[in-house]
């Protein structure tokens, strides 16, 4: 399987990674926006181009991994170019998947290709277990709960504030409130009551901590509906102890069987993940493979995780899976 | 969706149960072995018919769930049925897949039916989480722990004893070990260090403790490997306090990324069900659906869950699955 990239940002890199964990698959080429020279890869066999020659590579790669982001980029790159290649992007603002959905499926299906959208771990692996759950136990709660983990739009937000220099925020799952719904309590729970916030932040020199610390926790539709704790350390701290981009979470289904529905059962995945964009990339390249199984047989159109069978995912055939994992 | 029961004890009696949770579906007979007199069952509008009769109900069943035991049952009536209904089993024994799948495939595709296979949750949900796991995080370990719950194997061992009068055995999971894998330790786990096993036991009368008690902890397969501990109760204490059937597991895959394998990150999918048995008869409705769809589709053969696209178990559109799940 040769593959592609299109973009060399944290995911973009994820995937050069974990595309060395999967002996069936090779780096071909990273696409970048950038001045390609600029460009430091740690692949020694893959070339890096500028975008403007991607078309081309039409025939040169299986499946073009879009590592771009969701705001501007996939919105108008996952539609372009699932005409010529087969594409899978981590698409993840929820609202506007249906629309994203249908741009790519008119694409892939003009050119006979195959697009996975929004694949990574929400959406994505939660997305998945949420389903699954609701298919099997159709009389219950379902509870997701993020983290701990770095946001990075929050943390954004606090470094737009006047004096913050740096800051890395923490999205927390509130312990009474994990503990409910694993009990089976099928708690009712406000969004304060879910998570909590933790941030660290570096100020500027003769920055006022106590109206910046103001500044966050009162923040809307960030800061302000939740229980926001605001550390001011050093900036050897934050670089020593808070550079790196964990994060994870919890989805839960709490449901009923039996003729009075007398029994409780609860379904639990969750993920602990030291690096938040390799894991999303380790599921990018997965999918990936999925793609290209898929175009081989002659499917064409666009695909979210509900659509693609498990066993396209793994580079085993059914008769080891069947064998060893089932 | 119309549906037909084959066998009628925990399993069928479940899937009974879990149809009313299903307004797409609806219970036309229970086929059962006995004679069909001495049936109760607990649909109104099912029939109970000697399954001498199946044969009758070709073409008015969409589906055939058959609820008999993986040792003698379903190697014979999963292939049988498999030429004249869509089916779908719960057969558990791992070794011996392979071979019921070759055999329902070739009868499947021989009567163009679909027959889905090992479904529930191991065999099921626990093989489709390994399966994803392992295709996204290539290098790592998997762990599987089962209970807090009953064995009834286990149980059946015990009740043999000569002076026993009735059993119940838990399988309960070392709370150590399950910490160690949470840690990302990886440990390395013999049998012993797994599992713990705690029977309850109800004596005939003037039956020798110490001489039943020692021979369950050191019975062969089932007991010597494992820390045992035996509590003797009366019959009254079993019925009150071990009467039901609950049981559920942990599956985990610790895995690695990054250019150096320097992150870390565990996947974890667990289950904790008051009633086993009722909990995979609502696996097998979901995938009666399933088969009925793929069968709508023009599709034929054997599958497993790992063949089978998530969306296939649900019975919403892909439109509404989109918008409310991804």
């Amino acid at each position: 399987m040769r593959l592609g990239i299109l973009g060399y940002g944290n995911l973009g890199r994820g995937v050069e990674a974990a595309v060395n964990q999967n002996p069936d698959m090779e780096l071909c080429t990273v696409f970048t926006r950038r001045n390609p020279e600029s460009l430091k890869i740690n692949s020694k066999t893959a070339k890096v181009l500028s975008v403007s020659e991607i078309e081309n590579w039409k025939d040169k790669l299986d499946v073009l991994i879009l590592c771009g982001g969701s705001a501007t980029d996939l919105p108008e790159q996952t539609p372009k170019y699932a005409k010529i290649f087969n594409v899978v992007d981590s698409f993840d603002t929820h609202a506007r998947i249906p629309e994203h959905f249908n741009n790519v499926d008119k694409s892939a299906k003009e050119g006979g290709k195959v697009g996975i959208i929004s694949v990574g771990w929400d959406p994505g692996l939660f997305s998945l277990n949420r389903m699954y759950a609701n298919a099997i136990l159709p009389e219950g709660n379902d509870y997701t709960f993020w983290g701990r983990g770095v946001s990075q739009g929050h943390s954004d937000a606090i470094r737009r504030i006047e004096g913050v220099k740096d800051a890395k925020q923490y999205t927390i799952p509130v312990e009474v409130a994990l503990e409910a719904v694993k009990n089976c309590e099928n708690p009712t729970l406000s969004t304060r009551e879910k998570h909590t916030r933790e941030c660290f932040v570096v100020l500027e020199d003769g920055a006022d901590a106590k109206k910046i610390e103001a500044e966050i926790v009162n923040m809307p539709n960030y800061f302000a509906d939740y229980d926001t704790t605001v550390h001011f350390i050093s900036d050897e701290e934050l670089k020593k102890n808070h550079s790196g981009i964990p994060h994870g979470g919890f989805v839960f289904r709490c449901g009923k069987t039996g003729l009075n529905k007398e029994n409780n059962h609860i379904i639990e995945y969750n993920l602990k993940l030291d690096s938040n964009p390799e894991f999303t990339s380790s599921v990018l390249i997965a999918y990936a493979r999925a793609a290209y199984k898929m175009a081989n047989e002659g499917q064409t159109g666009c695909k979210t995780v509900f659509d693609v069978a498990p066993a396209y995912l793994s580079p085993k055939s059914g008769e080891e899976l069947r064998k060893t994992m089932l």
